[in-house]
């Protein structure tokens, strides 16, 4: 598969209070541009990822909102599936340039959510739940039960969750855009307040503003990272009707996809950018994308097997709970990072994992140096 | 292009209390299935269209929702653009399809509006207008604008626009899933209340509840209709940058595209499903679809060659104005009303026209009997 990425920028994710939704777009799309070293008309159509815009900026049909900020107008299709709408609009992306209809597209996501109060974002969040079933639900409170389920199957402990709280804000002291730049120990993560039980404060991605963007071209461009593999599968969108609470089966799936299509095994990738929009997200993740087997993530990750240095890095950047979760931008955010530590040849193979409501959605990408 | 149309379903369209939004997915995912003679596990991916669930039915992640109607729970995303969601949810499928990823795709698009007042489904409605440059505006006041630079510069009449609305309620008369059986006189249409001066009631399609749903596969199958060409195109989100506000640059972009692909000329269309959101749309529409030259819209319609025996007969099952316009089964419940007449034997080609805001999305389907 002839994918490539031709260009990459993410803007600054944090409360961006001097920019509008769309200001992040047009930082992202001027700036994926520049670094792809591209004349804009060579953009022949462009996905527009977000979850939310019409509840957060009373904006909908962004496609147009974007299209127009390029003379010859290409064209533009939003795509939304919560908080994975990134990750699905750069799957739309890879579908129309293997379809042959388009060589050079854009894919940008933004997400500009602190125009609203903590109270509103955090009940058009759970508009990504299901409306029939989990009504009244927070975010929150829906992984909370997935980590009480992991908990008591595993014995996971308090201290494996706040570890991973720990090590991504402490990587993200070396990702300039990061929202968060502020090292915490243990200690302060399992004492931080309690918002569902049994998850904390600090096992709380936050709420952000930011965007990002990525240039694919089917056109083959030395030195640049290649996708070799993508996979997408869905789960029921409420934990009611799930066969199992102790695996998200979606990304277990799409993680089959991904990796069949680069002939690859999770041995062999030693980074990855995963969905921590809680700590116990991150947990799950590491074990359903088969880096460690299911119950021993808490573990790894107390012993540092995903930090700097160990088995397999995971969220360098510090992932959604410190470099930020600007919902549409997240997806897409996680390729540009691992695709900048391939082009500085950091490594040979990275993996994306961006997820959707409590596991209903999962998408995952694999790229290669080359 | 080898892309058939295997099943297509509309539901009822109208003011539906006692249907939910599931409900209507519901509704026409299996209408679909049981009309295309399938089984629910040959679905490898679905495309789901909706503008705006978030704000009428505080549910988002409508992909997941959809999908989990499945016991094998293919992937799924939503697509968005404004109401052009349907159409571009099939441009979403035909790209994939023509990837060769997947052989057969459902695409379902439905909107519940009726469950928020009319203000409030007013204020969600111009989400899709721009926020930054035309805020406060509706809908109808956007398409006055076009209708008075309209009548300005091409005679255009109050009494061409009336011809619209009697034209396609009459039609509608024959289409039972028509949210209106009402015929209307010229009369009574120019006397309607005034919404947007010059735009009146009668002018202006309805609010509306319901979903419909296209079953696309690239095997080929005996007697079924065929795409044989699609275009999809922009303008800028507002009217203020347009550079003419007597055509929708879109719309002729789109038409462009489609006519190439299926190498065709208009002339050769003899049934059109075009955007009558308002009577003016449906004059824009005939003029920049390439049926009538430009300021000749309002005339040909009044001199009855729109209509059923005409040159081309447009919106035979009563288009939004009278079928009913429940956003994001719009560009979809085109497609299925085309298909079905091409089955029927009714015609060889038909086009369908699907619109987005005040025309900054356009997007065109033309089928074949085969």
């Amino acid at each position: 598969m002839n994918i490539f990425v031709a260009g990459r920028y993410s803007t600054k994710v944090g409360e961006l209070w001097d920019l509008s939704l769309a200001d992040l777009f047009v930082e992202a799309v001027n700036g994926v541009i520049n670094q792809a070293e591209l004349e804009p008309p060579q953009i022949e159509a462009v996905f527009v990822a977000s979850k939310a815009a019409g509840e957060f900026n009373h904006q909908l049909h962004l496609n147009a909102l974007v299209s127009q900020f390029f003379k010859h107008q290409p064209p533009a299709m939003r795509i939304e599936g919560a908080c994975a709408s990134g990750g699905l609009a750069l799957i739309a992306a890879e579908q129309a340039l293997l379809s042959g209809q388009y060589k050079t597209v854009l894919v940008v996501g933004a997400e500009k959510m602190t125009d609203v109060g903590a109270n509103r974002a955090t009940e058009i969040l759970s508009m990504a739940a299901s409306d029939d079933l989990e009504r009244g639900s927070t975010f929150p409170g829906l992984y909370a039960l997935l980590a009480e389920r992991h908990m008591a199957e595993f014995g996971t402990t308090r201290e494996q969750l706040s570890a991973v709280a720990v090590k991504n804000h402490r990587q993200a002291l070396n990702n300039p855009l990061a929202q968060f730049h502020q090292e915490f120990n243990l200690e302060q993560v399992s004492c931080s307040p309690m918002i569902a039980s049994p998850l904390r404060l600090l096992d709380c991605s936050p709420i952000s503003d930011g965007a990002a963007a990525v240039i694919l071209t089917s056109k083959k461009i030395k030195n640049k990272p290649r996708i070799i593999g993508f996979g997408h599968a869905q789960d029921s969108l409420d934990l009611a009707h799930r066969r199992t609470l102790t695996e998200l089966v979606a990304t277990k799936r799409a993680t089959e996809q991904a990796l069949a299509m680069a002939k690859l095994t999770p041995q062999e990738i030693s980074l990855a950018e995963v969905h921590d929009c809680f700590t116990i997200a991150e947990i799950f993740a590491i074990e359903d994308l088969g880096f460690f087997k299911k119950g021993d993530g808490g573990r790894a990750t107390l012993a540092g097997e995903t930090a700097v240095g160990g088995k397999v890095v995971v969220n360098q950047s510090g992932g959604l709970k410190a470099f930020g979760h600007p919902i549409g931008a997240t997806g897409i955010k996680q390729l540009v990072y691992v695709a900048d530590q391939l082009e500085q040849d950091r490594c040979q193979y990275g993996l994306t994992h961006n997820v959707g409501g409590s596991g209903a959605t999962a998408v995952v990408h694999i790229l290669s140096k080359q």
